[in-house]
């Protein structure tokens, strides 16, 4: 890490989101990673948590207490939900910069919020000022933002695969449908029954269709893009895989286009969106490791339902990977900085 | 297996729904197993190739020509498309009743069929007097048919998911969905890139979004129900897992029902079909290795969009389970013979 | 179940080896299942917990204060460690038979049992009482026994793999080495995070090489078969699947002899031992979710070093399936009832 | 990639060692990668068939004949065996220097060979001048070789586990046992049954006990290290996973040392082995997509074996990866350049 870069905290960090930044940052020649923090592991070599890093991240975990974060650019929050809401009015008041990998500031009806998360919100001040970090739709005013909602990874992957439908208003927003498969990690680092390896391995289930946390954020993000309030059916599926999100959208059209010009022109110049030649199907693992979304649009038998296939690494470019893309734009380093590594396939 | 039940004959048998035919017909106690045959693999004995059977199965594969198969009550053929279509005629006309596991008499416009299958039909006499073995739709012909085409594994786990919504008429029929996800044991046991565990494993991937062998068949199956023609968007995906098929299936409701009640009415009499309480998400691993079709059927958040979750082992209700519940049916056997064992969990 | 069988309790019965007993129970014709008790549980349908017994297996979890245990003829132990040892003493009274699946009964030395299991035991005086409950080795004490103790998964495989070896005396018993392998399942139902699918999947690693309490357990076994003290490492691996453990066992050879031979006539007259040709390697998945042991002996390029390759389903022969083996046993039923599926291929 | 660099070419390039050195070498700052050749699939973009590379390798696979490979500093041999031995004489002699990712002169012994890999060596002539490409043992012949042999996975792992104790002459070299555990991408992407998902999935299994080739590779590894004739027992296994060997290694002490030390010692200057603090376990995930070797090193019960855990991805370490680390030190790059991407943990 480079001498002369910005400095950087992490809050949280004994998760996969944690363990994902620090494989990203690690690399990246313009941070200086200062601290780490986390209560539980407080004085534990990060590396001896996460053998990967050994030999490239000497840092341990240090008190959140003793932690001078104050000092940093810029601090992550890579904690659970409720984390960030407590600490941002005071770093954002010291002038520290950051990015939420949670949901504390991702909803911006804060009721909403309460309603979803089951607790009183600690700084809804700051909620309004909160910037979505999606680069593809507000970079620019990521670039000033002092606080960025990092986005979580289902919503992620939908909204980038409904964007250019919404945009162009040739879909029916009332029935919107986005049938999700998600890797386990999706689940975090937390010990649960459901998400042990002879529970999860060799089987399939969807989960949540009565109502996921995940859908509020959704719909707020494509209301904005179709410019009027929108109606999705989302169903989120377990998946037997570590890494990948994979969300199969499905919308009637009200309009004729060609699709394929619509999708490649609209993401012609993002460097993370690759639009799949007609007749594609991204497979999760094309991404794994990666920050890239990839994109395929299909009109099956000329009929009049669009289905759009829309592949991430939930925690990449669904999670820590778009969290660095996030900071590389607030700071002025090229986009790709740190990011550049191709998917590990197989 | 028993000395006073039937004779039964297996044309194929080195698949994956051969040897899960001899591993339900093992513990058949009214069949007697006279042959299995292999031009390829004629004189190795099956548990050799098939260690599971080992003690168990002491038949060894025979050349076909060899197989008197004309002294079975009942063939079923577990071989690849087009080869039951060729040996169908002699058979029938010795008084063999035939079960084909493979796809040669499920569809009923053979022009049809002969677009998606690539070949010219060599017996479309019998397709018109072949039965469709889904028994929760056609019991009673099963019983009397001389010649049941069993059902696709995909076909399977959509119609039972639809059935009830469409025998009511109270969904639009002109943008039905259905979402599916199929353990790479769909696939068959050939050896294919693809599917290799180094390919499929860790990564998720839709295929044949333009179009799949197993739509027709679904539509065709849908129609009879609905009494009309439906127009269905049928996207699977693959998921590394052996086994088991996830169907999750979306229709927009244009008439008011009490769904749960629905379901629990239509299938109430069904050994094999399983509604969960509401609320419920069926796991494919509830059903590994088990004839059983479990369903839940949920209306988010009220809206007017009905999502039905549908899993069935491939293999089992998809595959080799059904055919055994077709013979059963056919030869006045209790229908849950040699189908009771409990799905292997965890 | 049957009505004039023997009446069947469960203590514990929330673990993988509770589910796998209710599966095998559940379709034993001479076992009426009355009570299966989880403090936590009680008033919950087991079919809730485990949806593959939906249909098969009524019974509610009881809390164990309420469940007439006293009234069984048979009482199996589904327990955590240090469970069985705190009840055993007043059902044997009682006139109740009891199979141990935990560890509690099996280490003859309390003194060393204790040294692993961390506590002290309860109930010395019933492990002199116990029989270990191997039925290939102590089938005529397991018949007559009050109490079983039903060996360790590891144990299993491993002592059913050195034993023709150690009988006939012809290797070196102070350099015994047994190099393991056991799918997730044997760590249990317990949230951990080192057993969650995005930890253990995708990954192999050794586990305890310092010590591990299998070992001991072990090391009794073969001493009592050896005639003298042997010394043995032992180390276990965690692998990325869900049942099913491969022991790989290496002994120097001290005299020659047919090894083939020896395992075929030590175990000829045994149902749950199946020794497979010379030059085989038996797979994990021939035994999954089926009660056998397949084994096979090798001596590469003529060394004198043998190799053995054992297989069993750690939660079948492993646990639950044994436990069922040596219940047969000890009533005088068929040693095969209940035991008789063939296992899951794929 | 650079422009002032080494122009590189490699033959093959459709497997999975081929995608592997893509993806690292679309990183090395000094490559310019010339040509892929492919005869089947001439004229196919490279990131068709592996989308991991789209947009970052926009080279198509050419024509053998057509590529002009003597133009280049180096060639990789990413081939099946045998393919590079008929090629290598001319390219040697165009002054094109060479890495054999294959096993075409990995074995001094021409006879020995031609018995392993069953065809008759092409070009024994330089089989003598080639170099072994383990730099942890002959970092100061690659520097200067017109050859490189690039090791097996196995070997890899087995004898950098090895070297210490060899090296140290404390272990009894009789009686080597290498149990050896690999993740299913070690058969190549070559479409066969027993790879399948279907088939490999939730298995494991030995295979190649009576013999398998890459033992006489690493017993003549083994041989010059301990400057004397050794006798290894080589068990590997397959794994239900995609990337990753474990090596776990037993050997007798026959004298006394401090076996820590020794390791850290001996590995301390090397940049890609990696001795863990005493105690431990590595995990193959630990290396997943990286060029490090992880080892552990154990005496149980401070008896007189030593157990060895040796870790490497079977892909880089095991072959792509250290192929790049060849190539840096015969042309004089650091030598960890392009291979400082951490591993992907979960």
């Amino acid at each position: 890490m480079a001498r002369n870069g910005i400095k950087v905290g992490i809050v949280g960090g004994t998760g996969y989101t944690g363990v994902e930044l620090l494989r990203l940052l690690a690399q990246h020649p313009h941070c200086e990673l200062r601290a780490i923090t986390s209560r539980k592991e407080a004085g534990l070599a990060v590396a001896e948590m996460f053998p990967n890093l050994r030999g490239r991240v000497s840092l341990k975990f240090s008190d959140p207490a003793a932690a001078d974060l104050a000092a940093c650019n810029l601090v992550f929050f890579a904690t659970p939900n409720g984390v960030a809401m407590e600490q941002a009015r005071a770093l954002v008041d010291a002038g520290v910069r950051i990015i939420d990998i949670a949901a504390d500031f991702r909803i911006r009806d804060v009721a909403l919020w309460e309603k979803w998360y089951g607790v009183k919100h600690a700084c809804p001040e700051l909620v309004a000022e909160a910037v979505y970090g999606l680069p593809e739709m507000h970079r620019e005013k990521i670039r000033e933002a002092r606080l960025v909602a990092n986005p979580g990874c289902y919503p992620t992957a939908v909204q980038l695969g409904f964007l250019p439908l919404l945009e162009a208003g040739i879909v029916d927003v009332d029935h919107l449908i986005a049938d999700a498969k998600s890797g386990v990690s999706g689940a975090g680092r937390k010990a649960e029954v459901h998400t042990l390896l002879a529970e999860a391995s060799d089987n399939f289930k969807a989960y949540g269709v009565p109502g996921h946390r995940h859908q509020p954020e959704i719909t707020q993000g494509l209301d904005r893009i179709a410019g009027r309030p929108v109606r999705l059916v989302f169903v989120p599926h377990l998946t037997p895989m570590i890494r990948g999100i994979h969300a199969t959208l499905y919308a009637r059209l009200t309009a004729e286009a060609d699709l394929q010009v619509l999708y490649e022109k609209r993401y012609g110049a993002e460097a993370f969106v690759d639009v799949l030649p007609a007749g594609s199907h991204p497979d999760t693992r094309s991404v794994r490791g990666a920050n890239y979304c990839r994109i395929a649009v299909h009109r099956p038998h000329g009929g009049d339902i669009v289905v759009v296939l829309s592949v991430i690494d939930n925690l990449v470019k669904g999670a820590s990977g778009q969290a660095v893309q996030n900071m590389n734009i607030m700071f002025g380093f090229p986009e790709t900085t740190a990011l550049e590594q191709l998917a590990l396939l197989p």
